[in-house]
């Protein structure tokens, strides 16, 4: 039995998630799981990272499966790719050793959130980004990122289906906020790992300081007495990429 | 009568090309007319830097059109951009002098067109770049694409449907080929104007060179001898993008 890792890219934009739910729900395991298991002409289960939300995209997902089959990387690569929707890729594949984890192994995972702040949106970014018209205070916005960085309870910045998760801590290593040409603010944030929502939950606080709605005063209550009702509003999804998984 | 010049960006991908043609054709050409007609109340017809093919993408496109109500530019590009698909944009708008022709006045055109030259493709480069598996000789592109800089007959890179036009020569300014990190090779090339599918006939031709499927001396000949019969496939639109436009 051989164990491989492959690294994903994917559009989320029309799936219901990451992770396989009814049978009637397109979503990115399910095609992946489908598009290895014909190439492979038996039934593979895939480990990953972290599940996305819906509409969520990802340039570096890790996944990995194990299988007793030969496999010619490249080949089997390429095979898959043209078998699986246009909206997802295998970028790269190799075997690694039999205990290899995607989801338990992983270091850290990374993710960045676009925002575009002026008057209009570029349309090869409308997919991939939130248009926000009113001018956003980028150095307060950097101050409030630096209120979660380090080790928290992050029960404010879960969505409720995760509810009964009896651990809320989560260690932020980085997080930095930058501005580029044509306006796009970009949020990029690592941790050990992320509970359900909560980078856009983070994202959506963020923003509501900088638009002047929010103080810092109300982002660290927000951290301190953990509870939803005092963090912001649920950023979209479509602005949130999952950017890289270390190991 | 006021003269306006506005930017327009737009994904050429669902559109059967810039210029308005038989009335059941989505052009952008047709999509821009109805919004501004619509906002102003009034038949609206633009002037343009020129037409891009079926296909093609355009992040600066110039248009110019005239109207003889008073027009509040950031309400009125917000109202037409409300009104017009989610794939074409007005980036910018301001009042010109009555006489500024978007066409006429242009003093030089620049276009991008994109390659992968790789294993795969990114999801998110799909629909704005084309995949080639086999190496490339970037060198050998570059010394190639040096043979087009400078004024030439171009009859040899014109597609079919401007055969009647009287005159072929076209000045290339500028012609750089670069390459960048996964594997995407740009070229970027800047011409007072340039004729029906001349771009894509000469990006053709050059990975023709860069494949090995053709020399120096050939593409030569092709400049030379002025016979479409000489020069290369014409590479795919979806690659290409109308970058700017120089007044």
């Amino acid at each position: 039995m051989s164990n491989y890792m492959a690294v994903v890219e994917y559009d989320g934009t029309c799936y219901s998630g990451f992770q396989i739910q009814l049978p009637d729900r397109r979503t990115i395991q399910g095609e992946l799981e489908k598009g290895l298991s014909t190439v492979l002409r038996s039934l593979v289960k895939i480990g990953y990272s972290g599940r996305t939300d819906a509409g969520v995209h990802a340039v570096n997902q890790v996944i990995n499966f194990r299988t007793e089959k030969d496999i010619d990387l490249y080949k089997f690569a390429w095979s898959v790719n043209s078998l699986i929707p246009e909206d997802i890729v295998i970028k790269s594949i190799k075997e690694v050793e039999e205990s290899f984890s995607a989801r338990r192994d992983a270091k850290f995972r990374e993710y960045a959130y676009y925002v575009v702040n002026g008057s209009c949106q570029s349309v090869f970014l409308k997919k991939y980004s939130i248009l926000i018209t009113k001018k956003l205070d980028l150095n307060m916005m950097k101050k409030a990122a630096g209120i979660f960085v380090g080790t928290h309870n992050f029960r404010s910045f879960c969505g409720s289906t995760d509810d009964n998760s009896k651990n809320f801590v989560r260690k932020i290593f980085k997080f930095t906020i930058s501005k580029s040409r044509d306006n796009l603010i970009v949020f990029s944030i690592s941790a050990n790992s992320f509970l359900y929502n909560m980078v856009r939950i983070i994202v959506g606080t963020i923003l509501e300081v900088g638009s002047g709605e929010r103080n810092l005063e109300s982002v660290k209550r927000a951290v301190t007495y953990e509870d939803r009702i005092l963090a912001g509003k649920t950023a979209p999804a479509k602005g949130l990429f999952l950017t890289r998984v270390v190991y």
